[in-house]
């Protein structure tokens, strides 16, 4: 050390101190509501000085808000993806494992976000979260083996997204009472259900069901479902009789 | 007439002009986004001075606004509202295409209202939204005969509603494509999978399903859905078999 003025925290690269005060934003904006989040906290979490957070965020904690929002998503996409193996609810259970996982972890600040109404929210943080939706349908879809979904199948498939992010919601606000497992396996049987009666009514979802279900075995979450709903049918049958 | 100096506009009384006001809001605000809509625009639809308006409304915008969500909402509960006779998924049904006039028609406010992000949303809008939310699945429940939903059906409900609004959003953002009646029916059918996988896994759902079932006609909503379902039904033939 050549000057006792120097400041006492490590001296970073440019891009290094970028992630740096950019993982101190995710983490804290990750857990917490915006509102409860000053640029001073990210300030101090990443142990410098409220002006050296300005000289790389001009913009402040807005700017800080929407980078930590992207970087958020970019993870939460991540965790849509997996293996294109094995039977398609199965793959589909795994996704949502970690999806209701990102939930749980980051309660506060997914709650703020979905909700709307934030005092952080712009129109570009909402293109984000309508970004994340777009990619969690196409993995949906590549799952289903289809790359070029019709009306009625994209419909579907945004649908089970928009109940998923609603399910989700009103599971923090019970205060997280049911099981995470079992919600996912409802999550997954409502989107069995939700295919099923798709395919009543479009052609691509019947061949998509048909395959997919080809996939299936009794004891994958889709064979569970057939094997709970079997009791049902009797009272199904009324419905098919024509007088 | 003893005064040429009268003001040009109708003498109403307190009440009468508070409720021409609220109509003329509840009119621009259901028709356009609210960043679309000033004081002016509200003063001028009425045929008044901007002064008057503040007058009845010191909030201004704000207050015009929010009062003009709660009319709405008012308007959108009752139509929720249908007899308690027939097919439980014909209901629904009627109810459905009620509750889709309302978003044909004010397509613009509508979404604006749920789409979040508007510069005129509060956490007040958010509270009247989420109302409209409570009394939609309060409605529902009622045609299930069920007046005390345990946690499953409550989310199931609940969940079903968020898919009306994203398919809604979903659907004015393509310009309206699908035709009306199709987008009930799906919905329609939505609902029926919906409740046959809960009632898979929830025994107040199964009863209440079985109940609603036992309503239902061949020539009824969840009819036409058995029909179409029964083709599909040896695809899933194999998940049944146990080796």
């Amino acid at each position: 050390m050549t000057s006792s003025a120097a400041p006492a925290y490590r001296r970073m690269s440019v891009e290094q101190r970028r992630t740096q005060l950019l993982a101190a934003a995710v983490d804290l904006f990750g857990h917490r509501r915006p509102e409860e989040v000053s640029v001073d906290d990210v300030a101090a979490a990443a142990g410098v000085s409220r002006p050296l957070v300005y000289r790389y965020f001009p913009g402040g904690k807005q700017q800080l808000y929407e980078a930590a929002v992207l970087g958020a998503a970019q993870e939460l996409i991540g965790r849509f993806a997996v293996p294109s193996q094995g039977a398609p609810t199965r793959r589909l259970a795994d996704a949502l494992d970690r999806y209701l996982a990102y939930v749980d972890e980051h309660d506060a600040a997914y709650g703020a976000l979905l909700r709307g109404g934030s005092v952080a929210e712009t129109s570009r943080t909402g293109a984000i979260v309508d970004d994340v939706r777009r990619r969690a349908a196409e993995q949906v879809l590549i799952h289903l083996g289809v790359t070029e979904p019709g009306p009625r199948l994209a419909m579907m498939v945004r649908s089970w997204i928009a109940c998923v992010e609603a399910v989700s919601l009103t599971w923090l606000d019970e205060g997280k009472r049911t099981p995470l497992g079992e919600l996912r396996d409802w999550l997954v049987d409502h989107f069995t259900g939700l295919l099923l009666v798709t395919a009543a009514s479009d052609a691509q979802a019947a061949g998509a069901a048909t395959a997919a279900l080809a996939q299936e075995t009794p004891d994958s979450p889709a064979g569970a479902l057939a094997a709970r709903l079997a009791p049902l049918l009797p009272a199904l049958a009324h419905l098919l009789r024509r007088d």
